[in-house]
This record gives structure tokens, sequence and C-alpha cells, in this order.
């Protein structure tokens, strides 16, 4: 079977290239296989009702065919009513709707998706706050000037305008000490997690010490790499790091200490210094999971572990919360022994981080831009953030509010075993919140209970919703 | 220590954050503290030169402590040389470059790099040819319109706006069929081959046939993710199908039909039918790679292999050649059966194809600008392929070119032996160019001597002088 391909021109999609199959091309057979082929791609919808064919000489002429034979073809498809041709207006497809294609199995439809009524789930910004006209603008500036080779295929570890910008960034905002070699561009914290853990497995490391409580799918991440994972206990200073000196075998840990996920607690300092000198004396390293530390309401802002050692912490961090998690933009900045292994990891396997938002948000970090919209939005969110505390204060005195003093979400400690009841509660009134179980290692005591409640994920018009919807759950 | 972290208004980039390390806050220490941490700030470039500092009354405020103790810090820092104070130009950094922070260790300089004068490396396009201003206004009215949502973590099948116009359009231009369930988008063909060797495993195979001549990097996926690979010899047909007879562990088997990467040739239909009844027969699955389907210059276009069976084939395809490499995005298109599979497969472990991106595309093949663009650039390297085809028939007569009736890459076929020689004379030329031996599988024979010409990859500018320097290079 030969095929053959024509560039018919679409009402729908003007210079659009249309594929027939043709069969052989010779003799009366002809005919007979544009026949075919035209119904074909009508019937199954490849021709959209109501497109305009070419003229029987022009698509003769792109097959290599008599514009008669085209001219027949036309007419006989039109007789079948498969066309239409109309004096000025050339031949068409017929509006009629077209049979599916038989031979296509009939795949499952997708599942009809309505979300929560009320959506308090952490993790996430509010969306409708992603600022569409300044990232538009900046992709206009970044790429009206970008190179020819920005957009080839790149070095591994991203960007060098995003790496220096970054680097100049998080120097600024969150004390991070690092040149620009030493960050490698991510599509997200789990990213440089895995990508972390494979190096970790190549270095030796059997055993990475994780927080009882945080989220799954980074648990998940290090096993699959073929790591072990042991909870360390989360108290109202943070993990427990000394905990660790009795795990000769941990070569990393995993913490969230700016605010503990899903707790809430800054790690206090001397644990911060602890950690440090843990891993210095074992040649552990730190995996500093920063998510959401430039959203800070009260006056003692926690920088990032990593400037009290740069050499023995990977920070991560990502604009999952800063702007938005579709984006799949994220940084890992590595310690200079780490750097090159982790960026060729990087460029062997994934291939992540498109060109075009890299050079983006580059030019939002250095134009400003970034800064003034964080700040926009830590005012928002703090704001959203008393309105709870406020309304839970009021309504529901039962419930004591902590680990409030920074990010998207709070936990709301319950009577003990009151938390199933509480998240049933929540799926009667349409209303979805995390409860804190699902966010505590599998090897942890079960030592309270709580709901993780996540205040940026409403929109504004939800956001006064959502909070009743809350209010009436809690006791 | 307590870390304070106060907004700067920098004359670099206005409301910047700045994070200082103030220590313990409080009695005589508070002035030394300060200093200091401005100090650290200025000396390892945290502070850039020029900068602007708040006044001493609003850093005092964001920090909690009095004004007359900012305005002495300063004052001492203006003595030091750190700081610059003019009437009405406010508290400044000096001009002068601070020292590096002692502890950063150097790190190793980032290696010059110049490319190679003459590039006719293949399987890039003209990186000049990416069209920014069409990109930017089909980003800026896919944006405006997105609903919030499409910022969200999303579907990892991707976004549907996306999957509906490809399905669309492969099927126009490619004879693909499927349904917009069946595609899931992707960062490129590498990507596809890794998340279908994941799946391929999980179903059993052990095996998969590839091309004898092929990108080592896919190999290398397959072989990552646990796969073995067996060669199909290559002819002037293409692979050789019927070799898959006597292979019954084989599973899967990998091709690229429309134009063989990278001897060129198209795969004979004889053997498309073959590959089909084989995974019938078996119930084996057809990998197709279709990475420059879209450019074919003679009569007798290729359809996808896909279209004459949906249900055992996976159609594999990228922008890289039609639109530019950095953009890491393409689709995969799967038989039914296996669609929800490897969407899974992808959510749960990689993030990949930020929304931005994918809306994006998605509105330029609506819009029907993405077609009229691969119009263009086929005229475009088709006269490239003319040129080289004539230069080399008039300069080279022993080179014969081989593979040219699509893609962008030839393959210019040498005297036995020589392949080495030549890729030698090509390094004195600072010519890049590649031989055939890179591709081959390392158990098939080293059956011929060849280089693989990229005629796409130099600018318009560098173009006739890549020609010249191939032109000499080959006997």
């Amino acid at each position: 079977m030969t095929d053959s391909w024509a560039t018919l021109p679409s009402s729908a999609v003007p210079g659009a290239d249309l594929h027939l199959d043709l069969g052989t091309l010779s003799g009366p057979g002809l005919r007979v296989s544009l026949i075919g082929a035209l119904r074909d791609a009508v019937r199954t919808g490849r021709l959209a009702p109501g497109s305009r064919l070419p003229s029987s000489r022009s698509l003769g002429a792109d097959l290599g065919i008599a514009r008669n034979t085209v001219a027949q073809a036309y007419s006989e498809l039109v007789a079948e009513g498969w066309l239409t041709a109309r004096q000025g207006a050339g031949t068409r497809v017929a509006e009629r709707a077209p049979e599916k294609a038989a031979a296509l199995p009939p795949g499952p439809r997708p599942a009809a998706t309505r979300g929560p009524r009320h959506d308090l789930r952490p993790g996430r910004p509010d969306l409708s706050a992603f600022p569409r006209a300044q990232w538009l603008r900046a992709a206009r500036r970044a790429l009206g000037r970008a190179p020819d080779d920005a957009f080839g295929s790149g070095a591994p570890a991203g960007r060098a305008e995003l790496r220096e910008a970054l680097a100049g960034y998080l120097a600024r905002a969150r004390g991070v000490r690092a040149r620009p070699e030493q960050v490698v561009v991510t599509s997200g914290v789990g990213h440089g997690i895995t990508l972390l853990a494979r190096a970790l497995t190549r270095r030796g490391t059997g055993t990475v010490a994780v927080e009882a409580y945080g989220l799954e799918i980074h648990r998940r991440l290090l096993v699959e790499a073929g790591l072990r994972t042991v909870p360390l206990p989360v108290d109202a200073d943070g993990a427990d790091v000394a905990a660790l000196d009795a795990m000769p075998d941990v070569g990393a840990v995993l913490l969230t200490p700016s605010h503990q996920f899903p707790t809430g607690v800054a790690l206090h300092p001397d644990r911060r210094a602890a950690a440090v000198r843990w891993a210095r004396r074992t040649g552990g390293l730190v995996l500093e999971d920063d998510y959401d530390g430039e959203f800070r309401y009260d006056r003692h802002p926690v920088g990032a572990v990593q400037g009290l050692a740069p050499d023995q912490v990977c920070y991560l961090g990502t604009t999952s919360k800063s702007l938005a998690p579709g984006l799949r933009l994220g940084w890992a900045v590595l310690p200079p022994a780490l750097a090159a292994d982790v960026a060729r990891e990087k460029g062997e396997i994934d291939w992540t981080t498109g060109v075009t938002d890299q050079l983006t948000l580059a030019e939002l970090i250095t134009s400003g831009v970034y800064d003034r919209h964080v700040r926009t939005m830590r005012a928002r969110y703090r704001r959203r953030r008393d309105q709870l505390v406020e309304a839970l204060a009021r309504d529901s005195p039962l419930a004591r509010v902590t680990g409030m003093n920074a990010g998207l979400h709070v936990l709301v400690e319950l009577p003990a075993g009151d938390e199933s009841a509480v998240a049933q509660g929540a799926a009667w009134q349409d209303l979805a919140v995390h409860g804190l179980a699902r966010f505590r290692h599998p090897d942890a005591p079960a030592d309270r209970d709580a709901l993780v409640v996540g205040y940026a994920t409403p929109s504004p018009s939800a956001w006064s919703g959502a909070l009743e919807a809350l209010c009436r759950l809690l006791p």
C-alpha cells in the first residue's frame, strides 16, 4: 500500500496537511482508491464537517493524478452524501456528523471529575493568583533576547541565566550560599529528591532518615531508588535531630527546617546546628526541602540551613507554592562536590524543564517582579491565616492551631481519637481536607490527631465558604 | 543564632528581600551583630555594589531595633569603606568589588565552550528558525484564556487542550488513529521510550529488538530499565522485520519507519505490514519513533505505521525537530489498553512538561500556525537538501548520498575503511559531523562506512561555509 499525502486548505485549519491512503496508484483502481480514502477521512472525522477540499485541479497536481479522476471521485462522494458542492463555494465536507471508525475499540470515557465544593487541602497556592500578565511580559522580554542556542538541547543543569538568577535570589532572600555552578534546575522538590536519591545510592548510602510526618511521595521516591527510610520523631521544636546519633547506618536526612511539613513548626536553631554537626562528623548529607521558605509571617524568619554548611547540605526549592504547581519548575543547590554528578545524572535520563519557562523565570527574578509577587502573596496569605485563626478561636475553641507562623497551611490539633470522625464529617460537607495520618511514616507512632489545613488553596471567592465549612466541621 | 530578615529596596531589584544573620538580638552586641551581618552581606556579594539600603528608620522598624543603632552601624561601615552615604542619595553599597566569602571552596570554573566552527551534526533543526514571535503570540492567547486549574498539578497525561489538538493534528498529518485519551504528553521521544520501557518490564518483556543503527541513548534507556536489546539488520528497505520471527524472546521492536535514523531509508510497505502482523501474532508491541515525520520531500509520503494497528503500535513524536529541542515537548500515542498505565507511570515518578508550553503548543496547533511553520521549514530544508546533493555530486562524486527523501539529514556513504580517516579530517577542519559508527548497535556487524550529515543544523549565515567544509572533506 502506497500512501500519498496532500495539503488541503481547510476552513478550520488553513494550510493543513492531510494524509490519504491511496493504495496502488495506477489504473482504474485509482479513482476507487481516492474515493475510499476521502470517504474514510470524512467518516473518521479526520476531515472535519464543513471543511473545504482543494479544487480537483490542485489535488490532482499534488497527488500526481489526472484532474478528471479527482473530479469524478468528488462527484461520487457528493452523490453518496459525504461531500457537498455549491457553485462558488467549492467542494466541502457535508455537515452531518461522520460515524466513528469501527476499527477503533471503544475506549473508557474519561471519568467525570467535579472537584470538592470546598478545598482546604495543603500543598497548593491560590491558582487564581498566578501572575499571567507578568509572566507573559517576562516571557516576551526573555525570549526576545535569548541567543539562538538557548533553544538547543542545552546543559542538563539548566540555562545559565536561570542558575545565575537563582543563585542571586536565594542568597539574598534565603541566605543560601552558592555559586551558579552549584545550582541545578529541576521540575520541583520531588525531582530533586529523585536525583539525590540516585546520587546517594551511588555513594553507597543505604538508609535515609526522614521526618516522622512528611509527604508520602517523597518517602516513596527514596524507596523506589533503593533506599530505606527511618522516621525521626517530630515535636514542637521540629525533627529530633539528636536521634541521628543512634542511627549509624543513616547516610542522609531529609528535613523541612523552615516550616515542618505538615506540623508547621520551625526546626529549633540548636537542632539546625546539630544537623550540621552530624553531617560534618559522619560525612552524611542534609537534604533541605524549603518548599515554602518565602512565606514567613513573624519577626524571626528562618534562613536556610544550607547557609551554615554549603558542603553538607542539598537545598531544594520550587515555584510550586510561589507561582504555580503547573510550571514544574524548581531548583537544587548542591555541595560543589556533588553538583557535577547530579547535573550529569539529570542529563542522561531526565528531560525536564523546557527552556522557555527557564528563561522566563530568570527574567522574572532579575527584573524584581518575582520578589514583588512573593511579597504580595505573603501579605495576602497572612490575611487568610489571620482570618482562619480568628474564626477557629471564635467558633471552634477546642481546636488548637499550631504551625501558623509561616507557609500556606496550619495544623489544627484535635481531641485524641477524633481525626477519622472529623475527616468523615468533612466528606459529608463536601470539604476536602487532609488528616495528619496520611503524612505519618509507617513506622512512626500515631501520637496525635490533627487536620492539615491549606488556607492558600481556595480562590478569593471560595475562601469564606471554605472557612465556614471548616468551622462547622470542627468541635 | 537568631536570624532576621528585612526587605531592602534595592536599586537593582526593587522590593527585594534581604536575609541578615543578626545573632543574639539584645544589648550592645546588637549593633556589632548588625555591622557584621551587613558587612558579610556586602562582602559575599549578596548586597550588590551600588544597591541602595533602606533608611535607618525603616530598617530599624523592620528589625525591631532602635533607629540610632542602625544609623551607627551604617556610619561604621561607611568609615570602613563598605558603604557610601551621599546627601539625597541615601546609603548605598560602595562600588568596589566585594571579596568572595572564604568559606566557599573554589569550585571548578565552567569549561570554556566554543562550539565547532561548522556544525553538520544530525538531530537538530536550525535553531535560528524557532518562531519566537508566533510562540509568544500563541502563549498570550493560550494563557489569557486558560482556566485557573490549568496551573494546578494537573493530570499526568497532560493538558486536555494539547491532547485533543495533538490527536487531531496527528490524524490529519500523519494518519495516526487515536482519541485524545490515548495521547500522553511527554518531554520527547526519549522520555516516551523510558515510560514504555517501564511498562514493558511490568508486562514481563525481557528483550526489545532495535534497528542495527540508531541513537545510542535510546538503547541505553531500554537497558537502564532492565531490558536487553538485539539488533535487526538495516538495508535499503529499512529494518529486516522478518528477522523477528527467529527471535521468540522479543516482546517489542523499536523502529523509525518513516525515515530510518540514521541511514535515512523508509521502511518498505511490505515490512510495515509484516511488523504489524508480527505484533498481532505474538502480542508484541511496535514502538514507532516518528521523529521527523513531517519532513518529507518526495511525492510518496509515508504515514504512520500506527494507523495500520492502533492496538499494537506505540507512536512517539516530538517538537524537537519541528520547533526546537529546548522545548522538551513531545507525545506518545498509546494502544487503549496501555494508555492509562503509562499516564499513571508518568505521574507517579516524572514531573515534566510545564503547563505553559503545553497550552501554547495546543494553541499553535489549533490556530494553524504550527502547520504553516512546518510547511515553511519543509520548503527551507528541502532547498538545503537540494544544495547539498548538488554540491556533493559536483565536488565529491565518490561520496554516495542516500536517505535524502525526508528529514533533516542524509547518509553519505564512503569507500570502505574511510570513515575514521574522514572523521579525523573533519576535526582538522573544525567541522562537527558524525560517522555512522557511533550509531551502530554493539552486536551488529560493521557493514558500511558513512557520515551522517545533518543539514538543518547550521543557521542561514553558517550554511554555505559548512557545506564548503564538507565538500573539502570528502574524497
